[in-house]
């Protein structure tokens, strides 16, 4: 069992992702995917006129201010248009995908945070009425139906709170909380950078291995941005019990089959 | 068994819609809910800046021109920001809801008709590559087991063509099929009507019982734009086995009870 998180960064191309899954499920490979979909929705939500907004928590962590406007342009993007392309391509392909929502079915339960603390301009303020959260808890009878049904699940958030709001979570850790639920031995996360750099953006800096306990020291020291919540997702996974997290890189041909070849970053002992 | 067609037109409040569902559900009714979004397409259609199209068949039905810009708008709308919506209303009800396309798990399995047959300004001419077509084959396998775990099955166009591409289909129709292929009793079509009307659009002519045999005599002298579809749709469930097609009402309190009671249109024998 393998869950393949592809991130949703600008210049992702679906179809080698897919011609991957095809290929690994065709093989008997058991396999869950989970998709972003951040670039197309800052892409939409501009054009619609209700451009995205960014925030940044204490601990230096920068996430979407995601109010109820911002959230069902959110739900079009992920749960409509990435969803439904990626789940046609998969089909397309033979595989009989079906692509839900961490609402549908309660797959991906938590607890909504309706206020987040933020630092604007060097000031701590609070933003009520956001829709955001984490995922603490998975519908593993659903999806292992799905999977010995002949289905592939194709998941996305948002996920639900326990009182039944659709919220927005992380999708990194969406995915490492999942595959940590499901048993997975490996948890692929593949987004627009080769794998953990360490010194961002210089390519040839990839670190090729690493162990958990190392995972700590690169979040602090020289993990950037988007990468240290994947990082906190890997950590996530691994104390879960998922053997190896591989980070890796979701552009150019292969990309699945290539992180399980080793050529991103390999997280495990 | 029932199939509801909640529609799309302007002016469905779905909270109400849901707190029918709701009840329904909690008496032990099992039901498939299908809805539809056009109202929504268009104005996202609009502020996306591809203005919606619409043509006429040679036999004088309108509908939307799907090219592929337009399906993934569609997509975004109906399966993005409508389905997740209701399913999201139904948790926070306490209806285990799963929302899905007619792609996901090739729920609606159709022939695309890669051209269509169009009259402008009184001529004939065809206009290719678009993704509509018609739902011939319903997984009802995948519904049932759905429905057995106790899940709410929340269906919305697009359905998926033999070949796995996306394709806009008629939203009553494709009710009617699946109330025909799950055996259900009775299939409930509500929209911004409160039923079929001899001399629309003045309600106090609504047609209270109608029979199969009267279906294409409505259809040929009085019946209007889209209830002519629905009509169609109505004699496609009478003949695959469904006993009863209720025609009625989403607006207003009460609006699938309602229509239970026979406040719209009722037709069958």
């Amino acid at each position: 069992m393998i869950v393949v998180k592809i991130g949703g960064g600008e210049g992702i191309d679906y179809d080698v992702v897919c011609e991957d899954v095809a290929q690994l499920v065709a093989e008997g490979q058991r396999l869950v995917l989970v998709h972003g979909g951040s670039h197309m929705t800052n892409v939409v939500a501009e054009a619609l006129g209700h451009p995205p907004r960014f925030v940044t928590s204490p601990s230096g962590y920068t996430s979407r201010l995601t109010d109820r406007a911002a959230l069902e342009i959110f739900e079009m993007v992920y749960c409509g248009q990435i969803n439904k392309n990626i789940v046609e391509r998969l089909q397309a392909r033979g595989v009989n995908a079906v692509g839900l929502s961490g609402i549908d079915g309660r797959l991906w339960q938590g607890t909504r945070k309706k206020a987040i603390r933020v630092v604007e301009n060097g000031r701590k303020r609070i933003i009520r009425d956001t829709y955001t959260g984490k995922v603490e808890q998975v519908n593993t009878t659903f999806l292992n139906n799905l999977l010995d049904g002949g289905f592939l699940p194709v998941l996305t958030p948002p996920a639900i709170s326990y009182a039944g709001e659709a919220m927005n979570v992380d999708g990194d850790r969406a995915a490492a909380v999942t595959a940590a639920a499901l048993g997975a031995a490996e948890l692929l996360i593949l987004s627009n950078v080769p794998g953990v750099l360490r010194h961002f953006p210089d390519e040839s800096s990839l670190i090729q291995q690493m162990t958990r306990a190392e995972i700590d020291h690169a979040r602090r020291e020289y993990a950037q941005g988007r990468m240290r919540i994947k990082l906190l997702g890997a950590a996530e996974a691994l104390d879960g019990g998922v053997r190896r997290v591989l980070i890796g890189n979701a552009r150019g041909k292969r990309p699945i089959l290539q992180a399980l070849d080793g050529k991103g970053t390999v997280i495990g002992d």
